[in-house]
């Protein structure tokens, strides 16, 4: 599995803001809030997660194309945005986050793969950044974080399950699967697709296998960038 | 499982057509095939399948705004659209079909859950009966489907591993998945989805068992819509 | 004239739902109604009643493209879309209808001619359905339908006049003429077209006589799809 | 009828450009030449003629939003260029045309009704003007006007049959009526509507007859702003 | 410097209404008066003004296509416009305005060179005439314009600096300037471009007194405009 | 004049990459090349160069919407890109560059004033680095770099000059100039703005003065990042 670098605090306007570089792919996650939700929840109580996410245009070797010069978001751009919604809002109970909306942005700086899953991963650290802070303004009074979610690729290339595949690996494997869990073991998401050479039981098993020791991984890298912040705030919450 | 009908030949123009009835999910699913290929296949010698998914807008209880209003395709549609390409591609030897694109459309008369599922299972029959014609009017000699693929989506229903969710399901289960298998019994896209609550290996398992029973028999009823013709069509082959 | 049958209750969803075949030309025509009105008449009592008419890609000999992946509705479509409404309203009494809006969808899912008049044909059918339905669920306590609609094509092809043009007919028509009449026998719409060879004031008045037997005809289609239901549902009328 | 007043080589750039008022109907008609046909008509040795029609934001009483705010060419405009350039194709042989498209502006600066009637009158000279510079340059050297056309509207306010209707008239008519000629007395296009109230034969029959007045007045108008210019073109033609 | 004529009262609809021609270039510039502002400017007892710039196909020696048929605003278009709003804001005390909306639409009929700083002379003149009607009404107690703003090209031509470029000159000038001033001498925008041959700060110096030449002719041809009605006017005022 | 930081070589795959940060505005500025130019270039023998601007949606205090969503490129970004292209252009010889077009993609991580002005300087950068592996690869053998161009804002806030304005000042200031040199101490390119209060030539020369100051700092800052690699490169131009 390629090296994670989580950094937190990475610009200074968004209520929550990470790079996460996983190998050669950066992903820059901002999480905004706003106090409306979508008129299908407006006097629920509830609040609700949105995600977007896009390519700079130099994230890829090949420049990639403004959505807006086609004026047509990006296909794969549209699948993953609600993908990485998906999965972040089964880490939060959406009624205590009450009526206001937040705004996950995954924005590619460099693409080597696995861009999705590392949308997933760090985005849950922007989102838990801004709640954070909902909670120490007293917006909050109750964390509505359920459990973290992330999210690693695992594939069969040449015959041989891969965890964490890199562009280069990506763009041959036969199998390519993407596996979004929660920290307490369980999944949120599993999106397996073998365009070329579809998979058996056995396959599927020890690709899930892989999946979960890498998520692990990811969880101890997450937990590793609150560590400090968890005392100060831990603190702080007392003396409220 | 609710009862399936294919009904082929349903419209004259399209070189496959098939409404495909899976209770009260109707979709039209045609097959059209055009002489050329996207420009990142031009001179390799293959071809290529896309499909393509809408809902007319009277096909679900509230009527659906026509994507054009909005200038826009729906995200949902457009992930939908994705997922029956790669699964129909998963069927097909491109290399035997030549430089020329299929283009599989799904569009849904009535929706009652399970739309995607019935467009890949209809989906393939419309395209297998374009191939046919190809291969009757000597077009193609070699047929360039390598197996079928079939569709099903599994769920758990509070707390109940369900076939085949209906809508009033479909919209109340913990966990839903769509499964994508081939006839030769392995899996070609597998997408679960917990957002409500995520679910464990052993009822992954139950709801994988329970897919590999639903596409057994979707792959019968596919089978027998071929079956007056097949005797036809392997003499044609013969005398050829 | 090519035969006509008209297939009520075609689809669950919408209020009205009509499928028209005239030959090889298929029409789903389906009513829809929402309670509120275009802010144009918002506090005027009156109500609303807009039409859009579409094909499916599969319903012409080479496959249409979709309106959406042009980002713009084919000018086509705009002006039949405008020309049902029109026709469509001519049989409402606006302000009996309340303000609410009811919206005629006509999917062309097969295509051979003759299609905008078919889709004010079996669009009346589905409008007469819905309002049937505001009737006996009492939303409405008068009938806002002041007269049928019906609507047919005639030409001249090789200098013979023709009524009710098939696509090969219309392709190499010399005068192309739609004719929309109601019940009563007035004219809502005329509009003829002689782009390549211009007609006489004789010529107009042959085909107009022919319109007039043409839609008689489709009257009579209308009316006897209304016959079991009639009965019941005068039946019902005198028993509230 | 209204005051007619046709203004010939109004702007310098285009090779036809006419402004026409026609009342306080005020249209700017600009005929474009372009080396190059449709795809449909490449290789044919046909030429083609196209229309379009806006209005500009103050043309109207109520400011008009510019389409390319809203993304969306405005449903009337559609339909009314599509009308104009069915219109003044029946004018020409598209053989003697050649190869090349002629574009038709007609920018309405401001409308007091009738404004897709002057269009098509205007239209006319602008054609003209055009045709007769390609054939004084010899790019052409028979001429492929084979008529002229001009259009009228007429309607039946209040009961009584009505020509030319400004705009005041026209929002209260029973029913309105587009109708364009040939120069030589008979039907390119009519268009009838009578939405609220519709009409009968009798009806219809004296409304003919004042829009062929109508017409006889606008080809008199037309052929006066050539008359000059007639005698030095013939004089030319004769040199060459 | 080119001639310079100001038509007022050009349309009949607008508020306010001026052609203005310079040399060849021809701006039909309007003001329309909405009783809205934009939300940003809600509650806060300001009104505002924007503008809009457009050519109309025929206006330019090669027939420009409709934005819309782009589906997108011409870039320089937006420039434009954006330029013209923050000109002719300059002349306002947008407090004194109150909670309206004024819309200055800037359609160049024929385009040889110049059009933007016509646009906003011209602009300046419909905007007054609009506001003149508000005073006279009633609308407005106080007049909202502090000045009156004016524009004009200078640019070096083969080294010679050039007041009011044409077309021919604009084109192949190395350096291109557009200047804003207000009626009391100094500048309000002041945009110099010299893409291929920069310039020094004497270049500049004389560019700048030669606008201000420029400008100083276009305020007495603005001036002159309201001479006339200047005088009524005031006697207007001193009656109310 | 806040601090200025210039990261070269920032992501892997663009020709060239800058990230220059200046306070705390943050630009990645790309240089993407292509081998083929606009259709008016074609044959010319000349390359191009464009530019684009956008801001990610967490760049600004409060969360910007992505155009996509509008379908409509945000008009500040249009005419600050269009900026850019003409700035930069300004650096090269274009037939030097030969038949290829380089794109600079200026995205704005962060935004606190003076964005296009920080997307100049450090857009220079990353098109020197860009033309630099042209040169080395070989592709280009003659430097099309004429000289370097930097942009810096000025602006007169509370009556006093004030150089590089923050997102603070440049709300509140009276003139807001930006200004764009050559390396050789001539004008680019030269907007000033004062919509609020128009400035007089005095103030003018005083902020003419301080841009001055401002650009020869820039110059050297973009200098400095090229010094090792300059020894470096010089190196590598004598071997060859």
């Amino acid at each position: 599995m390629r090296r994670v670098e989580i950094i937190r605090h990475f610009s200074k306007y968004a209520a929550g803001s990470v790079l996460i570089k996983q190998g050669d792919t950066w992903v820059l996650c901002t999480a905004s809030i706003e106090e409306k939700v979508p008129s299908f929840l407006r006097n629920s109580g509830k609040g609700w997660l949105t995600a977007e996410y896009a390519m700079l245009p130099s994230a890829t070797v090949t420049r990639k194309e403004r959505d807006i010069k086609k004026l047509k978001q990006d296909g794969r751009s549209v699948e993953i945005g609600r993908l990485i919604g998906r999965a972040l809002r089964a880490s939060l109970d959406l009624t205590l986050l009450g009526e206001r909306t937040i705004t996950i942005d995954c924005d590619v700086l460099q693409a080597d793969g696995g861009t999705r899953c590392a949308s997933i991963t760090g985005g849950m650290v922007a989102l838990e950044e801004a709640i954070r802070t909902l909670l120490l303004t007293g917006v909050l009074t109750s964390n509505p974080i359920k459990c973290r979610v992330a999210a690693v690729s695992v594939g069969i290339c040449d015959g041989v399950p891969v965890l964490d595949l890199d562009y280069a690996k990506d763009s041959t494997a036969d199998v390519d699967m993407n596996i979004v869990m929660t920290s307490d073991g369980r999944f949120v998401e599993l999106q397996g697709t073998a365009e070329h050479n579809p998979f058996t039981d056995e396959q599927f098993d020890v690709l899930r296998g892989l999946a979960k020791q890498g998520c692990s991984r990811l969880f101890a890298e997450q937990e590793s960038t609150f560590e400090a912040e968890r005392r100060c705030y831990e603190n702080c919450e007392t003396q409220n």
